[in-house]
């Protein structure tokens, strides 16, 4: 699944800003992937992009409308069909995070066929994959985890592979969730997939390559997460990584929507995750830690992130305040 | 998904006794849901059990038909398909442990909705799911782990299953695999589940019970098997076990399927498992090692038995060579 690129984000009729997160996902971290917005009437969020019908944006080279915004229960409103089917007649693939899948509405099938574009369903995943294997496979690769869900993760990975290019390493992305599929235009939405393929989902992601070239993996999940751990070590035993970059978010109390689980404490979450991941690569070291301090003043947020640093050895930063090159440099170092 | 029993067992034409597994587990575990067999001309497997047409099972009281024997590539033979048809018109339901979907032929779907009967694709699974809670909830159980995939697992817990009854414990096996759900009549194949449900299937198959009830649930794969870990991590959370029963295989070399996995030791399966159980009861505790060990002599196996025992502080047996009620009894003294 290669989606292409570039895009028109449609932001439908939301007036919440989180709604809208997967359009901005992929405007803050692919701006050039962007030629336009297009939005319904009452919509009350702007990424200051042109404002484009589909038919202007195929003239500007765009191949790609995207459903970039959530709606309750994931299905597709009836007022959007009109939009949808304009943008197939204009000759635009469609690429939904929706629940519901594109493909499982007939008339959005047979108007595709007709007009011979695609319809990408990024959060259910179609192929048939293999079982992981554990074998050692060459290039680097490191590998978001977290103390939680929605932690940064993703927004990690990203960071982290603009901090690795700005100093000449060759890093690349890898998704595992709708959000990053569009951003990489690739991936497998790993919590979507059969039990069975967890971890061969992250093999497939994240193959075989060069001695230098870096896979910067976007991680799901927490081992520590009851609803989620499965996901989690799959993926992690899959990705083989040789480091990670744990994520956390500074004084949440207790698990998501769990708030029967207090949050387990960062030096059992980091002793795990390294546990587990020996299993297919013995050298996983930890890398860095990516804390989201933004409920704290910038002080608090600075002596917390110090004592970080001085109990694990390892850069802790603030990602979005303080940036992610501290992280970069430490695995620059690593290998040279 | 509940599959009326009892069973006519279809052995198709097989004649590798391993590729009758479960046919033969079926009528070892629940000889009383099988009314009879039939086989194919070439058949070289036989049960023991008087060989019966579909019109005649019927007449006995079968209510399924059931696909008791694996062939290469999961797939439906042609030539199954006229005694499916057979059985669908005497008025059977039809279970189906191959790959290939009986719902997935509109010849069956259409000719199953004639006749008023249900197909079931046991590797599969269709209802929708909730995620994992976490939550608390009552009853006592106990889950199998293992050191490896293919150790026993099904076959100990339902061993002690049969044990505990015969202590007047209210024990009752949950199934997780094809085989056992085949067994039971109900459970769900955990490892065809979408990776997000794997605990809250877990949780859906062992619910609240009464306090002196007790759910023996059929463990999957290993914490240490890098294809299938994610399973095993979302089971052992979802389950909530108060007890974990290891199985492992005397003398096994390396990972199943995986010559470059050397297996892991007990000490470290044991402990890993415990340490991830506790995340949704922290009370769990192990209550026996069920070891496979018919590849080494009485002696040798004994030998190794008390070294277990002695190093674990838990009953360790062999179940089939020397029976599985010194886990049972252990188990019945730890809450009396």
């Amino acid at each position: 699944m290669q989606i292409p690129q570039p895009y028109l984000l449609f932001l439908g009729d939301v007036t919440d800003p989180l709604s809208a997160k997967t359009a901005r996902g992929i405007h803050a971290w692919r701006p050039e992937t962007c030629v336009g917005q297009m939005h319904l009437e009452g919509c009350q969020v702007s990424l200051g992009l042109p404002e484009l019908t589909p038919a202007q944006a195929k003239d500007q080279g765009a191949k790609t409308f995207v459903l970039g915004t959530a709606n309750a229960g994931g299905y597709i409103p009836e007022h959007w069909m009109t939009v949808i089917k304009d943008a197939i007649e204009a000759g635009l693939n469609i690429a939904s995070g929706l629940h519901q899948k594109l493909v499982d509405v007939p008339e959005l099938v047979a108007l595709a066929k007709q007009h011979d574009v695609a319809l990408f369903d990024v959060r259910h995943h179609q192929p048939a994959l293999k079982v992981g294997s554990g074998l050692p496979r060459s290039g680097k690769r490191v590998l978001t985890v977290g103390t939680d869900c929605a932690v940064g993760k993703m927004y990690t990975s990203l960071a982290l592979e603009a901090a690795m290019q700005k100093l000449g390493m060759k890093a690349e992305f890898r998704a595992t969730g709708q959000t990053g599929i569009l951003v990489a235009g690739a991936g497998i939405p790993i919590d979507a997939v059969v039990s069975d393929f967890i971890s061969g989902a992250a093999e497939w992601i994240s193959p075989a390559n060069d001695a230098d070239h870096w896979d910067v993996i976007e991680g799901q999940g927490s081992l520590f997460h009851p609803s989620y751990a499965g996901v989690s070590l799959g993926l992690l035993h899959g990705s083989q990584p040789d480091y990670l970059v744990m994520c956390h978010e500074m004084g949440r109390p207790h698990t998501r929507h769990l708030p029967h689980h207090p949050l387990v404490e960062m030096e059992d979450c980091v002793y795990l995750n390294l546990y587990n991941a020996r299993l297919t690569n013995p050298n996983v070291q930890l890398a860095g830690i990516s804390v989201n301090t933004s409920n704290y003043p910038e002080e608090e947020a600075k002596a917390y992130l110090a004592e970080l640093t001085e109990k694990f050895q390892v850069p802790a930063t603030d990602s979005v305040r303080f940036g992610i090159d501290a992280i970069a440099e430490f695995l620059l170092h690593q290998v040279n």
